[in-house]
């Protein structure tokens, strides 16, 4: 049975693309409010779960002992865009460590941002692994070695020690045991695990309401909430969907992107979480679905954000991007 | 009845991604030697008809009138990559016909090409027109419009004699009227219609072969192939793949991409044109279908072209590309 089509993309009066995938909506408890495709399948988290992968920075203790406050936990989240803003504290993150930038193992890339990559291109200079997107949170993986006394080479890979905690917090929030066969590794070469969007969304349940979690990593999760509402700019960029709606709409909505069509959230006040993937990858879809669900969830985020127009090389709309019949029959019937 | 999965990307053991997608391969009189997923589903051919809507160019005499040569036709073909050259030609062809830049309505965007895109950021300088990938097929259509003494204004419009030159083509190629319903405009703001890919497959087949066109069509067609398969670099760029298989295979085989997951193409020594869409428009995965494709066709092709690896921002293979079963079956059925 495929995953229904979740957006369209229009061009005149015809349907030019679309994207089909799956939606999940859950409560604390794993109680599905909506199941929209297959929510069973297991999906690399990839990006969406930083906020979660950041958690052993914050019970371990690693980000007291360095100082870390709502800016620096807020980039450990962030698939940040590469800014000089950004780079900057990624670059201070592991200077409180005692490190620099080659202990990094995300790899370089060049910044999302466009006016960050045309800066690099006109100073004729190569981005460094701190336009990593994962550049923060490669910073606080480390800054938890450091305090543990681990060793700080190749903390990326699947046995370290690090990566073996987040496997461990990951197992804990959901009950699933993450052998190798959910194993893949990521761009920035740690390891990424496949779990079904049902899980995905109730993990994001328990991240925003606390629920079903022990006193010291409800605390934790708290601070990790608290400082990207108060960072917003850092946990994507200037002009991101993740930035503009958690800018605007502090403690009412958390959300996240990942790569090849992954979205996570959840909203506090409702007691639930959200996780939706693309069938074929594609972040306009994804973004498309997210903003979709969000303006239905949250009234206040209608408008926010642009969902999508297609436009000539002068500027003008030629189609759009929207929810398909399928997706909009779902939202009506969600009650939350 | 949903289209088949085309192209599977896969990270570590699972498939992470995939995109489905159908494929039509056809003789010049419309037999379909392959209908994989629905054939019959009216698709913006976007790009991947450059070479058909080049037609008029040659057959009004413009190109004859105006000097022009494998290059200029080739470079009408194009989805070129802005590089000097490409501009450079662009620039040519529409002094040639006593216009410059301002003439062209395809609207500017950065050279597809990155070196060309660097070097415009160091220069400070913005893209124009003639770094658009459709520079050259709008110069051709103004070449025609000035020697058949049209006014060049709106030259793009659905109603000028350019546009309507060309669909009255396309009708004659297809047998479809091509109605307002199939009516979209391209990113480049000339009229792009919608047709059955097993239309398109069929125009394709045609234009390799030359049968069923009448004698003066026929050597325009041959003319418009001669120029492809003359000047490859001009109707791509260096490392695409249009450009990589007609420059090793010329003569064997043409080919096209377009926006939104197209790609059309014919081989002469077997008679047949070829189609496909991805129904959700990646790049990635219409070009890892053609390459598949092409790779059955014409053995020789093998290995010419990647077909797709994932890697991590070391150069670390984590993922694949790759033809999915339901591709590779319908392949092995394939009697041509």
């Amino acid at each position: 049975m495929p995953n229904p089509i979740l957006i369209e993309v229009t061009r005149a009066a015809r349907v030019e693309s679309y994207h089909t995938g799956a939606i999940a909506i859950s409560t604390p408890d794993g109680r599905l409010l909506l199941s929209l495709g297959n929510v069973s399948r297991p999906v690399y988290a990839r990006s969406a779960i930083k906020s979660l992968q950041c958690l052993p920075l914050i019970e371990s203790g690693a980000a007291d002992r360095f100082g870390f406050g709502p800016a620096e936990i807020a980039l450990a989240c962030a698939s940040h865009t590469g800014t000089e803003r950004h780079t900057a504290l990624a670059g201070h993150m592991l200077q409180a460590v005692g490190l620099s930038e080659p202990a990094l193992g995300c790899g370089a890339h060049q910044p999302m941002s466009a006016s960050a990559a045309r800066a690099l291109i006109r100073a004729e200079a190569k981005p460094s692994q701190l336009h990593n997107n994962c550049s923060g949170k490669h910073a606080g993986m480390l800054a938890t070695a450091v305090h543990l006394q681990e060793p700080t080479a190749r903390y990326w890979e699947p046995d370290h020690p690090v990566q073996r905690r987040i496997r461990k917090t990951l197992q804990e929030l959901t009950g699933l045991p993450f052998g190798a066969d959910v194993l893949g590794i990521d761009g920035c070469s740690v390891p990424t695990w496949a779990m079904p969007l049902s899980s995905m969304a109730q993990m994001f349940a328990r991240l925003v309401t606390g629920e079903g979690l022990e006193a010291s990593r409800q605390a934790a999760a708290h601070r990790i909430l608290a400082s990207c509402w108060a960072e917003p700019e850092l946990v994507a960029g200037p002009g991101r969907a993740d930035t503009i709606l958690m800018k605007k709409l502090p403690q009412r909505i958390f959300l996240k992107t990942g790569a090849e069509g992954v979205y996570c959230g959840g909203v506090p006040a409702l007691g639930i979480g959200f996780a939706l993937k693309i069938d074929d990858g594609a972040t306009r879809a994804s973004a498309g679905a997210t903003v979709a669900l969000v303006e239905r969830l949250i009234p206040e985020a209608r408008g926010l954000v642009d969902r999508g127009h297609i436009k000539n090389w002068h500027g003008a709309e030629v189609g759009t991007i929207r929810s398909s019949p399928e997706l909009e029959r779902a939202l009506d019937g969600l009650e939350v």
